[in-house]
């Protein structure tokens, strides 16, 4: 995820994970925070919440320093997430989020910009564009249609929420839920807007083919001003979206700042974790070390701990074994470390100055002086 | 950090920094958690705490899982910790701290190894050893001295604290309070003991020589039961551990396993960044992005995406500029970004497929081919 979002420039940002309360009140607008946070009071009687999500947070601190910064900014973070709610598969009380936002730029390069590094953090997995599809919708738009079918202004956020759950529940508990805020039948079904075309029409240009109009996507959160998106799985028994996100034009300006056009998703560790373990794209555990050093019986460990700092100086990630027990049974550790080669030294090799390497997944021998050792080393 | 500990084949971990506050009152022994925490209930009624240090959270790790796990063990993790108390100089509410901690080895070679680890990532931040010290000394032989001195057992804590304090205060403060729980005098110059003899003998034969003895260095935390050593900045002006360790060879039996034979250290971000300012030893900031694309008016973005895509697939991190600003502005915003080179495309460029390269700090301009372009920045 890293690699991928500073390829596109982006530059990592940190926050503390404690907030004021207020901060998400402020958000959302509403009096009652969420009953799903971990909020509490410090000992300095503040009414204090551990995030909940990362977009309150980036959005207070652009609002803050805005003078100071010069846009546009690409920024991201890796932060970890609270929720007080019944942990289930894809949700857990506490995970990790890459936060990718990019502050400034009004025009639909934005979007293609954010979307182009969604799908490529999935490629970079390993996932081919035949495993997840873009859904991609304008939240103006379905505004218009649903204020226009919904029979009360304030059944707004209402419809909202249930459009967003609606993938997750049955056809009939949906029509019967849709019933009691609209007379009117929940058929989205309308002429792109033109947006909407236009940015599918570009991403396919760039060979993102992978791209649907879906004119019931709503997402969750109430900031999101325009176009949003989600990534969905193409595997029909897993109906939820991965990630998504979307823009948000009018967040900074709750906390004094002029109008920011902004634009971001985030993408949490377990939902993408399950859709790769499925897939078997999960990547694989690469050790830390690289060179395993055991030692003779009674061998003196300053000089294995002088070579040791010189081979580390080149590069070479090494563990010295520095137990008391049998060669054998240090080279039988070296093997569960999973390191590449080790190397056994003892009072023969230090005399002799030639030292044997070993290649642990081979079992072949290399014997080696000491120079031609770390030209070996190097070579790794 | 990262790199200096990975250099030693240790491996990182991560915990939530929400732990039950009962894993701190089993710590220390006390009924009464620290008054220093950010303790409250959840939702769920659990008393929880945000963690104030990581080693309680790694002893119980590892105490839980010691079948699975073979030892000895590498860990380290740079956290972040919470402390409720008036922020100052070098102690914020919130900070982060690497930690290192090795499992498994009862002798000396990891105490050896654990010292030149927190030596290593001085030399690494570029301090020499003239600029800093390692503090040695042993707990036990610190308490039988303190025990003969002492009016009553219960003074023991207390005592251990004090001195802990020692370097903070005034001499006189000092002698005023140690009168109160002792009769003696606080001299605790004595023969080194063996093991602190051995282990600075050996330090020296590794070519870490700024390694003293320290009779009255006791840490302030109540599981060392051995060794402790504190890194002091050698400049008088600031008298204070810039981070410190030691052998815990009891804590893993609190929850429930057999014993473990532990070693390890902390080091805050804090103090050890306040150290390196005044040394004018931070490292400078390293941009992400290397190559900045400007794009001549009415240039097809299509176009540049793709060229981009490229250039970002060979290794290099490319911001497009994706505004609608003119040429030289956009130039100017690559400046800011601080990106080695930038690339400014139009059709022009297109269709002549030759490009020119400027080096944003000489103000060098190269014209390439496409193939030269590509060969120009691979070897960046």
């Amino acid at each position: 995820m890293r690699q991928t979002v500073e390829k596109f420039g982006y530059v990592e940002y940190g926050a503390s994970i404690l907030e004021p309360t207020e901060l998400y009140k402020a958000k959302t607008g509403e009096e009652i925070i969420n009953e799903q946070t971990y909020s509490f009071k410090d000992r300095g009687d503040r009414d204090v919440t551990l995030r909940p999500e990362m977009t309150p947070t980036v959005a207070r601190m652009i609002a803050h320093k805005k003078r100071e910064l010069s846009f546009p900014l690409r920024w991201y973070s890796i932060p970890n997430l609270f929720r007080y709610e019944k942990p289930q598969k894809g949700r857990l009380r506490e995970h990790w989020q890459l936060n990718v936002d990019l502050f400034g730029i009004e025009n639909l390069n934005a979007e293609i910009e954010i979307i182009t590094i969604a799908s490529e953090i999935m490629e970079a997995f390993g996932a081919k564009d035949t495993d997840f599809e873009i859904r991609i919708n304008s939240r103006k738009n379905l505004q218009q249609i649903i204020e226009s079918k919904i029979k009360k202004t304030e059944f707004y956020t209402k419809a909202i929420k249930l459009l967003d759950k609606k993938d997750k529940m049955s056809e009939e508990d949906f029509t019967k839920l849709w019933s009691e805020i609209s007379d009117e039948s929940p058929d989205f079904e309308q002429n792109q807007p033109q947006n909407i075309k236009e940015l599918i029409e570009k991403l396919n240009k760039q060979d993102i083919n992978n791209v649907i109009y879906d004119p019931i996507l709503a997402r969750g959160f109430d900031y999101y001003t325009d176009i949003v998106f989600e990534i969905y799985d193409t595997n029909k028994e897993n109906p939820r979206a991965l990630f998504g996100g979307g823009r948000y034009n009018d967040l900074l300006d709750i906390f004094g700042a002029e109008k920011v056009p902004a634009i971001g998703f985030g993408m949490g560790d377990v939902t993408i974790g399950d859709f790769l373990k499925t897939r078997n794209l999960i990547p694989e555990y690469k050790p830390t070390a690289t060179l395993y050093i055991a030692h003779a019986e009674g061998t003196d460990f300053e000089t294995i701990n002088n070579i040791a700092k010189k081979i580390r100086d080149i590069g070479v990630n090494t563990i010295v074994d520095i137990t008391d027990k049998k060669v054998s049974d240090q080279i039988k550790r070296a093997s569960k470390e999973n390191v590449l080669y080790s190397l056994t030294i003892g009072e023969k090799e230090i005399q002799s100055g030639i030292f044997s390497l070993k290649n642990m997944q081979t079992g072949e021998m290399k014997e080696l002086q000491e120079k031609e050792l770390f030209n070996e080393l190097r070579s790794i």
